[in-house]
């Protein structure tokens, strides 16, 4: 068998869970969706024609989120999540000898979008306290002629948000696209959309896995002019999501003054949390403004299999470049959150 | 904006489907799922963790058709449909300078994964009657050493089987991978999957959009030697697959059972329809092995049209070669086909 060239270099995903008590390895939401919210949900999943491909609620969906952001739908294309966005973006504009520039550490995905889309990768180093210089990234795109730029922001794993004056910055002074992976915004509050109309390089990712509480479910979407929505759909296929997704999606937009009071909830915990780490000697906090906190720990392993054996998942990033020692652990709801802060806290002290 | 190279010429899908009576145009089943599916479906998708990834789930399911194989789990691959295994099958074992074998006419989107994937494709024609020559195939894999071959079997849109002898000659006789893609084998009866042990360069596509009636999901597999299906699940995102189709896929193939009936009856039906479409003069009824029937007629753009008006919709073919003047009809329940049939017959004999 003669495979692709380099695709025996992916790595093979294997995201097999441990039966968790306390999860808080992948930044979801710990709460499932208000009662009515599923209840509106269940009832619209038992009126599908299962039978019938996928379609004009594809259209629905994308009024909604265009009536939000005063668009067009034709500057509104769907994805299997944020994911299946960011990796379409990184074919459409990458490509053999074709340069992707995004900051590091960030999602770690992207470094796969680039190889799987044959693009070389031009990472960019964070500052020592995980701030983003707007002229690295300005240097960077420009000297090395990228096709696309991304950032995420508020930033995973680091939590830190990018403020919006380093993205219009950003935005003004390359010559290509710009993608702004906007999957925590929700938890920050300020989004770069109303840049769009401004900088028509802008290409906001959006995500409902993460403060809409529908990881499950597996949409994302795009907002970019006509012209770069056109040019990315052609990278999806048809029918690419299904029914039950649309209308789970729709649903959830709809009623999306329903999560509002989660989301406050988890900000404000978020802000319990890391005040509470910050007073745990040996303990380093990065600030956040996400739905997780990063800590700096000098026996991070030892801390992470102690939280393992007690069935609490975190997110360690092993040797990972400037994440060495590193934890991510999601904020969940105010009693987990009370239970893993004993633990960890009791863990520290010991030393 | 400077967008991958050839991504221009790739479509813009608009599959934007008009308000039909009858809808006779995608190879649907025309049955909602059976009661006691549909019922056991509603049960589970009510238990979901919408707030969780998708996970474990995807074992499940590939536990259950791996036992009904006599095969591993890690034989088989989950796709968003068989569509999203075409596509990454032409993605691993395609790429520039890399042939690809298919007969035409055959399933249309495998032009459009050839040009995605960047890879040339070599079409082969079917024979006149549409049958198609394993020499031919298996002299254009040899001569152009064919990164994959690829036969839909029964053949979408002609509805034709090729023989399990045929088949098995060609996986004998080429020296790539072998995809058959299966997505109405269920019309027919018989499936390659039995060669898989003997010809370890066999991949067999399955759907659950046909037969299994669950367009809506998006949900396909694949059943390959250990070595392919860990490299082409390389080039599947992780998450690709959402939980709520997980879970109806593995509800309806526990249940497979209930499904027997109804593929009967489209069998039946599709025997009655194109013994009656026979005896209509000036069209020619091709053999299926399908749920839908090709027919010729000298005025199909009339006929298409008419049909359209009163809210019948086939699929025509407009001016792709070899299926001028071609219809595509699915095969409905019993009182549909009584009722197209009907309009047809009239539009046909006043001429």
């Amino acid at each position: 068998m003669k495979y692709r060239e380099g695709l025996n270099e992916l790595p093979t995903y294997d995201v097999t869970e441990k039966d968790w008590d306390i999860k808080l390895n992948a930044n979801e939401s710990n709460l499932n969706l208000p009662p009515l919210v599923e209840e509106r949900l269940l009832n619209r999943l038992s009126r599908i024609a299962f039978n019938r491909y996928p379609d004009t609620e594809n259209d629905d969906l994308k009024e909604l989120i265009a009536q939000n952001f005063k668009v067009s739908i034709e500057n509104v294309l769907l994805g299997n999540g944020s994911s299946e966005i960011l990796e379409k973006l990184f074919f459409a504009f990458g490509g053999p000898s074709r340069n992707i520039v995004f900051p590091i550490p960030s999602f770690s995905m992207y470094k796969i979008y680039a190889k799987i889309s044959e693009s070389t990768a031009i990472p960019v180093e964070l500052e020592a306290d995980y701030t983003l210089d707007p002229e690295k990234i300005v240097n960077a795109a420009n000297e090395n002629s990228a096709k696309l730029v991304v950032v995420c922001t508020p930033n995973n794993p680091t939590g830190n948000a990018v403020p919006l004056a380093s993205i219009e910055y950003i935005a003004e002074n390359i010559q290509c696209p710009f993608a702004v992976d906007e999957a925590y915004v929700e938890f920050h509050g300020l989004s770069a959309a109303g840049l769009l109309e401004k900088y028509p390089n802008i290409i906001i990712a959006r995500t409902f896995s993460k403060a809409y509480g529908l990881a499950a479910a597996r949409i994302g979407y795009m907002l970019a002019s006509k012209e770069i929505t056109e040019m990315v759909s052609k990278a999806c296929m048809p029918y690419h999501i299904n029914t039950m997704t649309l209308m789970a999606a729709a649903i959830v937009y709809q009623m999306r003054d329903e999560f509002v009071p989660r989301i406050q909830m988890y900000v404000a915990e978020r802000k319990r949390m890391a005040e509470a780490l910050a007073k745990i000697d040996g303990i380093t906090v990065y600030p956040s403004d996400t739905n997780f906190i990063l800590i700096k720990y000098a026996k991070a392993t030892e801390l992470n299999e102690y939280l393992e054996n007690l069935k609490i998942g975190v997110r360690s990033f092993g040797n990972a470049p400037r994440l060495e020692n590193c934890l991510r652990i999601t904020v969940g709801t105010r009693e987990e959150n009370d239970t893993w802060f004993k633990v960890l806290k009791g863990f520290v002290e010991r030393g």
